[in-house]
């Protein structure tokens, strides 16, 4: 097969199957469209309705006079197979089908599905779904589901999700972390559109850095296999898949009609494709946003610094048990931190820098130190402090060092940032390092993502 | 050893020997004990101050005229001992020691560690840190550390953590994590005062009814694997426990002079006597809010109930990996959600009711089944759906069912809920579920936390 039709991402005229007045994605997918600017090239279809928001509502597809690009299909089960026949006489090259009912739900909803799969066999159509939301794509300004697209950061991190509710929920929860994605497709029973397409196409996109995959199970093994390893020797693709219990398959199987296989599979399967592997939803994203902004990790030489020993000590921990290493630091570094340092402070690696104010000195000589090939950073800081230094109208560079400056001075080498604590200082913390040294949720997975940086390297390395 | 000193968590006249002018804990807890009340009971100690937020400063806390209850002590380490031989001499039973710089930082601090606790060895004063920020107590509205006491709810969680960074930390961001604190020790290098001292005050506390344990290291293995014992027939104690690497070990002997020796050993000691241990700082504090909140749960027989599939796999899968089984659910609940179901909903537990609106009767349902001892969740909901829900001036119960009547009418079973989505849904579902289905930040934590409420119910039932 080949690459999908570039109608899906950026469709000029769509088609909403389905519009409706009542309340719902019938008329809140026609509403947001018209929103975004689609006005004079939105065709909406429903034989018992007459007009919507003020638009002709036509009595099918084909009755629109104009080429159509894209087709949005939210009509009941039932009606899906002649309105795909209507859209294959029209020509309509792409297809998203969000109407439920089908293989997830037992024999007779696979039968139907099998059905239009049958029917768009030799046709140029491709279709997405059935059960799904489709697809969003901020850099286009293109959603066919109901999210708050104007929130949502257009950025290089592709999301690949199985089910509409989960990308629905992705979409909403994106802004919040800060999270700037290429675009995100949900995929649902995939009767013709399946995973591994829309890995050739996020490989093959030019707005894409990173591949993000949440799958209860691949549709088609082989295939799949084949593109996560074409797609890996391009992007790094991080994966979480569910169905990892006989429970959960039984689960998955009812929900989108996956079979999730076996798991043990899976894992042999994802290593030698040098994809990550995360073990949670919000680890799979956190992962995202680190490769989606920090340089890969050339080794496993690690250097930690922190205003908290106990959360030092917690990433160190973490970091060794996924196979890093904690070198001494040059002697340079050295004697940089310790001709600043109180008598207290044991400088060493990793470097607990206390109250001492050297938490940027430290993270500079880290980062310098050429034993030194990915570094923690974890800056912590007590409301009250931070609020005694923002009453004197200064920031939390005065803590940090000018991490701006540092990023762009040296590039070279991933930092992993994790901070907690009360609201004034995590929220100034987000803000002004986030950008620069990308945060995460908990010590263990700024360690887990330095270790995932550095195998993805060696993956590319060894994969040329 | 004997309980601890009431003084330390409820005194009515305080001394902060060390109080200064100049910004930091030397200013700060001065002006934060006045803003708290303790006006006329509060004595500043410094030599070389005379006047500092309009009290009087005393040369030595023996020239206080009245007697005082509490010392919090922020000296310079050289001066301590002097200190700690005038409170003796004031006849003042607790000692808060926060200054830093003994044990710690090598063999001439750990000198004079010794020293002073030989100093007190058969005196009547106790002495928590040093290199601590002492305790937090929201009942008692008394502090020891600058922090903004008034946005910590007083609750059940008694807290005890090893360094004062983080205790500090903790206090910072209870507040935004709905964790309602009992009290919170920080216990530092513990040259007198020690874990098993305050999980046995834990044990005893009233106002505590679970106890989260932050360590890198026990002070005295067998008096602490005693301790854990005795407070854990009594009320259930959460660890994290760092120092787990060789690495981490290293780090946290220079950060709290802690010996952490080796994780193995732990593992089985804390199993043996029922110490539920968390993988993570944040799932610590989760676990806790859940045993804060929820009745134990009685067998391993779990319900899930949820609105998007993909979460309800996660929850199921990770369950399972805990142990956790999925009975089939009983005829009368079957029929009582099938009643109700759309053709397309598959009535079986995992529960995934999808858009059906079904989320409320089936986990009505899943309370009400006998086979089911413990529920998981997952109201997730479209912020698209829950605006057009509120702009009808309808609340997340049209969606969830009336949680707080639910939890009312059946208050046996637990059950953990997680959601994820836009910020007006989960702010939304924080504010009416949160306080009676404890929230938790991921479908994994949910999954270990019924395994843990189960865990703990065996482990009493088993040592009476």
């Amino acid at each position: 097969m080949g690459a999908l039709p570039r109608e899906f991402f950026n469709p000029r005229s769509v088609a909403v199957i389905g519009a409706t007045r009542k309340p719902g994605f019938g008329s809140g997918i026609p509403r947001l469209l018209k929103r975004l600017g689609y006005t004079d090239h939105l065709y909406l279809v429903n034989p018992r309705e007459h007009e919507i928001e003020g638009l002709p509502v036509y009595r099918r597809v084909t009755d629109i006079p104009d080429p159509v690009d894209l087709a949005i299909v939210i009509v009941p089960r039932d009606h899906a197979r002649s309105v795909i026949e209507d859209c294959i006489a029209k020509n309509i090259h792409a297809v998203i089908l969000e109407t439920a009912g089908f293989s997830e739900t037992g024999p007779e909803g696979a039968r139907m599905e099998r059905e239009i799969a049958d029917l768009i066999k030799d046709e140029p159509v491709r279709i997405i779904g059935p059960n799904c939301v489709g697809l969003i794509n901020p850099h286009g300004r293109f959603t066919s589901t109901e999210v708050a697209l104007e929130d949502i950061t257009p950025g290089n991190i592709g999301v690949i999700a199985q089910s509409g509710v989960f990308g629905s929920i992705v979409a909403d929860w994106a802004p919040g972390q800060d999270l700037a994605v290429s675009s995100l497709v949900t995929i649902g029973n995939r009767l013709d559109v399946d995973e591994a397409d829309v890995l050739y196409h996020f490989a093959q996109d030019a707005t894409t850095d990173v591949i993000v995959l949440y799958l209860e199970g691949a549709k088609d093994g082989r295939r799949f296999r084949k593109a996560l390893g074409e797609a890996s020797r391009r992007k790094p693709v991080l994966l979480y898949k569910s169905g990892r219990t006989e429970v959960g398959r039984r689960a998955a199987a009812s929900h989108t009609g996956s079979m999730s296989g076996v798991d043990g599979l899976y894992e042999g399967l994802l290593k030698q494709a040098g994809v990550i592997r995360a073990s949670s939803f919000q680890e799979l994203f956190d992962l995202a946003r680190v490769f989606s902004r920090q340089p890969l990790m050339k080794g496993t030489d690690t250097g930690i610094v922190s205003t908290s020993g106990s959360l030092g000590v917690m990433a160190a921990d973490a970091a060794v048990q996924w196979g890093l290493r904690f070198p001494d630091l040059s002697p340079g570094t050295l004697e940089m931190i310790e001709r600043q340092a109180p008598a207290w402070m044991n400088v060493k690696n990793p470097l607990d820098v206390g109250p001492s104010g050297l938490f940027g000195p430290g993270l500079e000589g880290l980062l310098r130190d050429s034993r030194i090939q990915g570094v923690i950073a974890i800056p912590v800081v007590p409301d009250s402090t931070m609020r005694l230094i923002a009453d004197r109208g200064m920031g939390p560079d005065v803590l940090t060092g000018d991490v701006e400056a540092l990023r762009r001075l040296l590039p070279d080498k991933p930092v992993v940032t994790y901070t907690v604590g009360g609201a004034f200082w995590t929220s100034l913390a987000r803000k002004t390092i986030g950008p620069h040294f990308t945060m995460v949720r908990s010590a263990e997975t700024a360690a887990k993502a330095l270790w995932a940086l550095h195998r993805y390297y060696r993956f590319r390395r060894d994969n040329p």
